[in-house]
């Protein structure tokens, strides 16, 4: 059963159904070959994704529903319709300049698992359920994976309504406005209690590759702690004020970096520390700055440590600066998870049936996964990434090492729902 | 003549003008009694408070007109109308966050001065002109003082047009929408050798006030550079890049500016070293950054020193940041200038008839003026600012020390037109 299932994954469809997705908020990058693509969640572009992916599925006798937190699933129904459904899926939404695999990859390989199954003839026991999960990158609204939290009742959904994008718009708006467009697909209850979940998902790193493995098999993730600093000083002019007396947030912030990168050093580059969004006020070049707000995203698969670190970050910031007052709010953490063996025994079995070179790692990357982990049995599968290189145009795997992903999807998927 | 014009002005009407423009764009700062402004120029806020100073010139006979860069002049005629004018002036527009003193104090004082030279029915030699000039400040348009430069033939004022504000609109269409909005004032030729200039500014330091003087005889301003300097990294998930092998431009932001602290590091506090706008993309938390742009404001009063600090630079920072490709583009230079003695000298003989303690000082502050020096003689008066505080809400001088300032601006100009 899983043998014809597996034969009957298109490598060629698979890749024609992504680069069709890769062209719904393609971007074109000067004087290079890379194809990246900026399809933030919940806009017309998601949708028109969306409504390809909502075809496709029909095509082949799925049912499409949808639930309040716009999280979309496709299922094909089992033998034993009553019995948990095993659930496979990912995120549709990317970075602002994004790449073509992360997370639509996985919500392609489920519809080709899906296929699949469909053109095989093989019935499963359980139903087999793929889903797209809601605003996982958190490129448009912070934090991500919204979707996967509020269905796994990690977070209450209305807390995150009041969320507001960079043009003022609440997730609450967008989220209302989205499911207005689709009101014509049949809506479900939020949450559920699958039998098991694995994600398929592009590395984002660099160890497949080096290694020379096709397949990871996902142990766990790395925990995730994120928070934003606000530094507030006093705006003088850049001409008259003497440096001695300025309250200057730009010159703090460079301190409260530097500072951070000596709380976050670490020999064996395990850790990692980022400030990646910067916003200055008045920001005017000849105002001194009376303002600066910078996040930090900071991650360790050790709980540990990421708790150490993360709780040291705020003293670290205030012994550094030198005039401005401080605060430091923590938007979001994940501690890390540890896969379930259920899910990650499947997935050794299933590599090594295809004869794949699988290699067990725990995840550098974020990942809708994590929240399911407290609801059901877990894990992930990756193929390589050319370089390790993620949310960037540059991002790729090749139509054989997806392909072989999705074998490895399918055998999964088939093994579980028996 | 002088000691009527002088006794002429009042300290309440022209407290009642400034806080009547200082409605127009006037903004409010939660928790405070400060009052700041926000008024952009060329912008439907700016020719309201323009539309405010022509009605009060016209009431008292002032001929209205207006150049092809947007500078607004007004015109007391003189007993010898062929002779040049004594002109005044300063600007109207302030910062994003700007205080109600800033320029506007100096147009407002001018106008006092043909107030008071009206009243008190003083009939001068030469004719004493008013000016307001363009995008002084630089806050919507960068560089500024693009109308005193175009007028002073320091740059082609058909230069500037391709300027974006941070809407992406161009200065040569905003300058065209406005000029169309003041169609109805009289057109005049851009340019002009006036007998001398003579701005009134508030200091935006402390100087004065820390020494107990009234009045600023201006000696000369402080050169600038500014500089726009952009680092081009990669972008890379935040989670699974490690740190070693990242081009993270924020990081190399970081860097630099420590760098640049310690090239520009003066321990006579002399120097003005900001750095206050930055940008970063795609300033999102969990993308590594693969661009950051930040500007540079580096002024000195001695000419040696803000050519070598100006000079290296470049050199510092591409010592400094790791990974990232480096720009670095000079937008604009001005070397420090001294003023004529034609008009200091007339500074400080009004200042002792008024009986007020002034002091030299040269300008931290960049100004209109400095563009002017090279067409005729040219000078500065300054009255204090409280703490030294401009380019803030908090910025303030007392009616009584800007009452101070007219009288000293009336004589001034009485002295100069004859």
């Amino acid at each position: 059963m899983s043998d014809a299932a597996a034969s009957a994954v298109s490598e060629a469809r698979q890749w024609a159904r992504l680069m069709e997705l890769a062209g719904i908020g393609g971007l074109a990058v000067p004087g290079s070959e890379d194809r990246g693509v900026n399809r933030p969640c919940l806009t017309p572009l998601d949708r028109q994704a969306r409504r390809l992916m909502i075809g496709w599925a029909e095509a082949i006798g799925c049912t499409v529903t949808v639930d309040g937190a716009a999280n979309l699933f496709f299922r094909r129904e089992g033998r034993e319709p009553g019995l948990a459904a095993v659930l496979t899926g990912s995120h549709m939404d990317t970075q602002p300049e994004g790449g073509r695999f992360d997370g639509i990859w996985g919500v392609v390989a489920g519809l080709e698992a899906l296929s699949a199954l469909h053109d095989a003839g093989v019935a499963t026991r359980r139903a087999v359920e793929l889903v797209a999960w809601t605003n996982e990158e958190g490129g448009r609204f912070r934090p991500g994976c919204t979707g996967s939290m509020s269905w796994a009742g990690h977070t209450d959904a209305a807390a995150f309504r009041g969320i507001l994008d960079g043009d003022g718009v609440s997730y609450g708006a967008a989220l209302d406005e989205h499911l207005s467009a689709e009101a014509d697909v049949a809506r479900r209850a939020l949450g559920g209690r699958p039998h098991a979940y694995v994600e398929a998902h592009i590395e984002q790193g660099p160890i497949l590759e080096a290694d020379g493995a096709d397949i990871g098999v996902v142990t766990g993730i790395q925990g995730s702690r994120w928070f934003t600093v606000t530094l507030v000083g006093e705006t003088a002019h850049a001409g008259t004020a003497p440096l001695r007396g300025r309250r200057d947030a730009v010159q703090d912030m460079v301190r409260a970096i530097s500072a951070l990168n000596a709380l976050t050093e670490d020999a064996t580059d395990t850790l990692r520390f980022t400030v990646a969004r910067i916003e200055v006020s008045p920001n005017t070049s000849n105002s001194v700055a009376n303002l600066v707000r910078f996040t930090i995203d900071l991650r360790h698969p050790e709980e540990a440590v990421l708790r150490a670190k993360g709780d040291a970050i705020e003293g670290v910031i205030r012994a550094a600066v030198r005039g401005c007052a401080v605060s430091v709010f923590e938007n979001f953490h994940a501690m890390p998870v540890v896969f379930d063996p259920l899910v990650t025994g499947a997935v050794a079995a299933a590599a090594s049936a295809e004869g794949l070179r699988p290699r067990a790692l725990p995840s550098g990357a974020f990942h809708d996964a994590q929240f399911v982990v407290p609801v059901c049995p877990t894990g992930m599968i990756f193929v390589p990434s050319r370089k390790g290189i993620s949310h960037n145009p540059a991002e790729y795997s090749s139509p054989a090492q997806l392909a072989a992903g999705a074998r490895v999807l399918v055998r999964t998927l088939a093994a579980l729902a028996g």
